[in-house]
C-alpha cells in the first residue's frame, strides 16, 4: 500500500506546486508573437525550441531508453530495471523542473517560475544523476526507495548546481561533475549505507543471459550515440553547441578502441566481455562533459577518451571486486567505473582546459562568450577559472557522499519494504511474473 | 495468392494515382529559390522543413517501432504485430498523402495536390489511426483484413478530419479525437463484428513471455519519449510547438506515477503488472492530445495525465474483461483503455480549455493565431469554439463507429484467409518460423 | 594479443594525427562570433549545425543500431554483430574523417583539415560502406580482419569519392554508387577471396531463432524509417533536403508492398520470411539514393521502390543460393540484394534522372543548384552530366571489386586469427558467453 500512496500522494502535491509556481516562458506562451515584435525578433525560427528541441528529445531519449535499457543485462530484472527507470524519471523530472525552477528561472515580478525547452533538457539532466545512482542499488532497493532516493537526489542536485553554476561560475556544459561525479558518488554512498554482507552475488540471478545481454546493448548505444547531443544541449547557440557535438562524438569513438582492447587483454583466451563493451565505451561521453564546449581540440577529444576507456575496463576488472570485498560497496552496475572516475576526470579535464585558455585560441569575444566572462565575472582570467571548476568539483563530491550518506540512513529504517537477500535481482518480487513465462 | 495480388495491384494503382496527382510543393520544388526571391524570404532555414523535420522523424519512429513493438508483447506474434504493422503503415501513408491532399493540399491551378514536409507528418497521422485499430484485432485477422481494414480506415480518417477541422473548424493538434478517438472505435467495432466466441484466450499464446514484455517496453519507450513530438509536429510556429511539447511533456509523467499507483493498488500483493505498465503510461500523451497547443497550464496537463493514468488502468483491470464477456468486444492489446477513453477525455479537455480562452490569457493576437479566428471564422469566439470542439468529438465517433461497423461487415465475407480460433495468435499461421527456433 | 595491440596502436596513431592534423572548422570554432560578423550572417541559426544535426544524429543511429542490430538475427552471433559493428565503427569514422578530409576539407593556407558537422555525416557515410561489406563476411572473420578490413575500406572509399564527386564531378547524394555499390562489392569480393568450402550452413548456427528475428527487426526499422535523413543528410539547403527526404520516405514505403508480396509468393503456402522483410524492405533507400536530389517525382520514388521490392526479394530466393553454389561466394547477410543490385540500379536511376533534367521543369537558377553547374563545370549539361553519373558507377564498382580483391588478399595471410570452420557464427570463439545463459 505505500507504494500507491506514495505516487498518489507525491503527484497530488507536484499538481499543486506547478499550480502556484510554474508557468510558460514567453517563447512558450501566447504572447511570444508580440515578444518577437518588441525584440525585434525577425522569424519563428529564432525560437528557443529550434535550437534545443532535437537535443531535448535525444536527451531524452537517454533516460528512459539508454539508462533503462543499459540495467536489462541481469537476466531476472529487466522489468525492475527499465520500469523503475521509468517510474523515478517520471517523477524526478516534475521535482526537478520545480527544484531548478527556484534557482534559476524564477520571475521575480510574478514569482512565477518560467519554463521553456531549456528547462525540459535541465530536469532531464537532473534525473540523469539519479538514475546514475539507481546503477550502484539495481536490484537491492523498492520502488519507494528509489522514489526517496530521488526526491532527496533532486533537491541535492539542485542546489549543489546552484553553487557550482553559479556561485562559484564554473561552466558544466555536459554534467561531468555536477551530473556523474554528484550521481555516481551519492548511489555509492547509499549503497555502502545499504551494504547487505549476505548477498547472493552468484550466477544464480545475478549474471546475464544471452539475450539479456543483447538488450543492454540497446541501452549502451542510445547512450552512446546521443550523448554528442547530451553535452551540447545547454551550451550556447552556435559555434558552442556545434563544438561540443564534435568533441563528444570524437571521445566516444576513441573510448571504443581502447575498451576493447583492455577487456581483449584481460580476459582469458582475449576474449571480449559485454560487461566492458556494455558500459566502458560510455566513459568518454563523461569525461568530456565539462570540457566539450571548451577548445579541447579534437585531439585533446581523443586523448580523454582514449584514457577513459582504459581506467573505466581497468576498473571492472580490478576496483569493483575490491571496492566490495574491502570497501563494503556493492555496485551492481559498476557506475563507479562509468560515471565515478571518468565523471571526476572530466572535472579535471575542464579545470585544465579552462586554466590554459588564451585569447589567441579563443579570440577576445570568443573567450568572453566560452567563460561566460560577464556582469559579475567580467574580471575573471582563464587561469582562476580553473580553480573554479576545481572548487566546483569538489562541491559536487561533498554534496553526493554527505548527502548519500544522509539519504542512506533514511533508506535503513524498515518502513520501505525493501527485499530480504534472497529476493534482490528478482522481478517477482515486485512484478506480476506470468507461469511458465520464464521457460519460452 | 491474395496477399501477393493485394500488394501489387494496390502499390500500382498509388504508382498510377501519384504519378495522376502528386507533385512536390513550392518547399520541396527546386523553385524553391525563386520562391524565396518572390516572397522575401531571406533564409533557407526558413523552409518549413527546419521547422517540422526532427518532428516528423519521431512520429515515423513511433508509428513504425512505437505502435510495432508495443504489440509484440504476445509471447507468439512478434513477427505479426511488427511485420503487419510495417506492411499496412508502409501502404496506409501512401494512401492517405492522397485522400488528405485532395481535401487539404489540392492546387487548384493545375489539379495537383503538392506535398512537402507537413503531408508527410500528416499521412503518418492518419496511419496511426488505423494502427490503433489493429490493436483491437491483433492476433485475430490476415494480412489482407488489415490492408482492407487501412483502405477504408484511411478513406474514413481523411474525410471526418476534414469535417472536423475544415467545416467545423474544431482545432485538434495531437488528434486526441480525430486519431485516437476515430481509430480507437472504429477498431472496436471491427473486433465486435468479428466476434470469435470459442476463441482460446488461454495462457497458451494468448499471454506473453518475459522477453517478449522487455520487447514490447520498446514501444511503449518510443511513443512515451517522442509523444511531445507528436502534439507539436503540426502545431504553429514559434510557441505553438513550444507549448504542445511542454503541455504533453508534463502529461506524460504524471501518467506514469498514477499508473503505477493503481496497478499496484488492485494487483494481489501489490505486484505491478507489464500490461498497465506498456500502456496506460501513455494515456496522457492521448488525452491531452486536443489541448496541447491551449493555454492548458503545465499544472492543467499533469492533472490530464494524474487522471488518464488512473482510468487507463482501471480500464485495464475492469472494463476489458466486462466488455469482452458482457459486449462481446474482444480487445487484444486494450486500446479502450489506451485510446478510445483518453482520446475523448481529450476531446473534452479540449472543448472546455477552448470554451474557457480569455483574451487576458492569451493576447489578443494570441488568441487570434492559437484558435485560428481569421477568414470565414473571424467572427468566432472562445465559447462557440468550444461548442465546436465538441462537435467535433461527435463527428468523430460517429464515423468511427458507423466506419466500423461497415467495414466489419465487409471483413466476414469468408474471402480473406482469417485464421481459424486455434491458430489466432500464433506467427506459424502467416509466417515461416524456423524449426526448434521456439526452444532456443 | 594482436587485438588488444591494433586497438592501442591504431588509437594512438589517430591522435597523432589528429593532433598534426585536425582542427575545428569556422563555425565549430569560437571565432564563429567573428566569422559571423565579417559574412554577415544575422543569426546563430544560420551555423550548419541547425539545417544538418538531426540529420547526423538519424544517421548516427543507423550506423550503430541500424546495421548493429540488423546483424543480429543469427541465433548466437549477436554480440559479434553489434560488438564488432560498434568496433569498426568507431575506428571508421576517425580514419574517414582524416581521409575524406584531406580530399574536401583541407585549409591550404595552414595545412589543417576543418571539420564540422557535415564531416561528420561523411565519416558516417564512409562507415556505412564497410559496415556494409561486413554483412558479406558476418560470423567468418575475427575482430583483426574486420579492421583491417575497415582500415582499407576508408580508404579506398575516400579515394573513388573523390574521384567519382569531385573529378568526374557525379551527384550522388545518398550514396548508392559510392557508399551501396562499392562497400557492397567490396564485401562481396573479400567474401569471395575467403571461401570457406566446407562452411557449415547447417540451421545449428546459421539460422536465427525467434527472438534473434525480432532483434533484428529492430535494425531493419531504425534504418527503415531514418533513410530519408541518410538520403537528405548533405544534400543542398532548403529544397534539397525537403525533396531528397520526400523521395526517400516514398521509394521505401513501396518496397514494403512489394517485398511482402514477392516473399508471400515464392515460399510454399504463401507464408512471409523474416529474412526478405529485414532486408529486401530497405533496397528503395538504397536505390533512390543518388536521384533522391532530383526532380524524381514522387511516382518516380515509387517505381524505384516497387521495383526493388522485387529484384531484392527475388534475390534471396534465387540468386544467394546461386552465387553460393556456384560463384563460391558466401554473403551471410544477402548484401547483394540489399545494397549491390539496389546501389547499381541507384545509380543508373541517377544517370537517367540526370540525363533527362530539363530546365522546364528545374528552373534556370534550380537546374544550376541542383547539379552544381558552376565554375570548373558551368557548361556541362544534363544530357553529358548523365553521362558522368554512368561513369561514376564505374568508377565505384572497379574500385570495390579491386579493392576487394586486394585486400581478400592480405586477410587470407594466416596470422588475424579466424576462425575455424566448426566455430564460424558462434559468439563463444571471441567473447565470454555465461555458462548456462543459452539455456535461460
Amino acid at each position: 500500500m505505500l507504494l500507491p500512496a506514495v505516487c498518489i500522494v507525491w503527484q497530488t502535491a507536484m499538481i499543486i506546486l506547478f499550480g502556484v509556481f510554474i508557468r510558460y516562458n514567453e517563447e512558450a506562451d501566447t504572447h511570444w508573437v508580440e515578444h518577437r515584435h518588441t525584440k525585434n525578433i525577425s522569424s519563428d525560427i529564432e525560437n528557443d525550441f529550434y535550437y534545443r528541441y532535437p537535443s531535448f528529445q535525444d536527451v531524452h531519449v537517454m533516460i528512459f531508453v539508454g539508462f533503462g535499457f543499459l540495467m536489462t543485462f541481469l537476466k531476472r530484472y529487466s522489468f525492475g530495471a527499465v520500469g523503475f527507470n521509468f517510474l523515478i524519471a517520471a517523477f524526478g523530472l516534475q521535482w526537478a523542473l520545480l527544484m531548478q525552477g527556484w534557482f534559476h528561472s524564477l520571475d521575480y515580478t510574478d514569482g512565477k517560475i518560467k519554463i521553456g525547452v531549456e528547462n525540459m533538457i535541465n530536469a532531464d539532466f537532473c534525473v540523469a544523476g539519479c538514475l546514475i545512482a539507481y546503477g550502484a542499488v539495481l536490484g537491492k532497493v523498492s520502488a519507494v526507495q528509489l522514489l526517496v532516493m530521488t526526491l532527496f537526489g533532486v533537491t541535492l542536485f539542485a542546489v549543489e548546481e546552484y553553487i557550482i553554476l553559479n556561485v562559484i561560475h564554473a561552466r558544466d556544459a555536459g554534467g561531468s561533475m555536477v551530473i556523474h561525479t554528484f550521481g555516481a558518488y551519492y548511489g555509492l554512498s547509499i549503497s555502502w549505507m545499504l551494504y547487505r554482507p549476505n548477498l547472493d552475488q552468484s550466477d544464480r540471478l545475478h549474471g546475464s543471459v544471452y539475450h539479456s545481454d543483447v538488450f543492454a546493448m540497446i541501452g549502451t548505444l542510445f547512450l552512446w550515440m546521443f550523448w554528442p547531443s547530451f553535452n551540447s544541449a545547454i551550451t550556447d547557440h552556435g559555434d558552442g553547441q556545434h563544438r561540443a557535438a564534435i568533441n563528444t562524438y570524437l571521445a566516444l569513438a576513441a573510448t571504443v578502441l581502447t575498451t576493447v582492447a583492455i577487456s581483449s587483454l584481460f580476459q582469458k583466451h582475449g576474449k571480449l566481455d559485454m560487461v566492458h563493451i556494455q558500459n566502458a565505451t560510455l566513459a568518454g561521453g563523461v569525461a568530456v562533459g565539462t570540457a566539450a564546449e571548451f577548445m579541447l581540440m579534437p585531439y585533446g577529444a581523443l586523448i580523454v577518451g582514449f584514457c577513459c576507456g582504459i581506467i573505466s575496463t581497468l576498473g571492472y576488472v580490478y576496483l569493483s571486486p575490491f571496492m566490495e570485498k574491502y570497501l563494503k560497496i556493492q555496485d551492481t552496475c559498476g557506475i563507479h567505473n562509468l560515471h565515478a572516475m571518468p565523471g571526476v576526470i572530466g572535472g579535471i579535464v575542464g579545470a585544465i582546459t579552462a586554466a590554459s585558455a588564451t585569447e589567441s585560441v579563443y579570440g577576445v569575444e570568443g573567450l568572453i562568450n566560452t567563460f561566460d566572462f560577464k556582469e559579475d565575472f567580467k574580471d575573471m582570467v582563464p587561469s582562476r577559472q580553473g580553480g573554479h571548476q576545481a572548487a566546483g568539483l569538489c562541491v559536487a563530491l561533498c554534496f553526493a557522499v554527505g548527502g548519500g550518506i544522509a539519504v542512506g540512513c533514511i533508506l535503513r529504517l524498515p518502513i520501505w519494504g525493501d527485499p530480504a537477500d534472497d529476493n534482490c535481482f528478482d522481478d517477482e518480487t515486485y512484478w506480476e511474473v506470468r507461469k511458465h513465462s520464464l521457460q519460452q
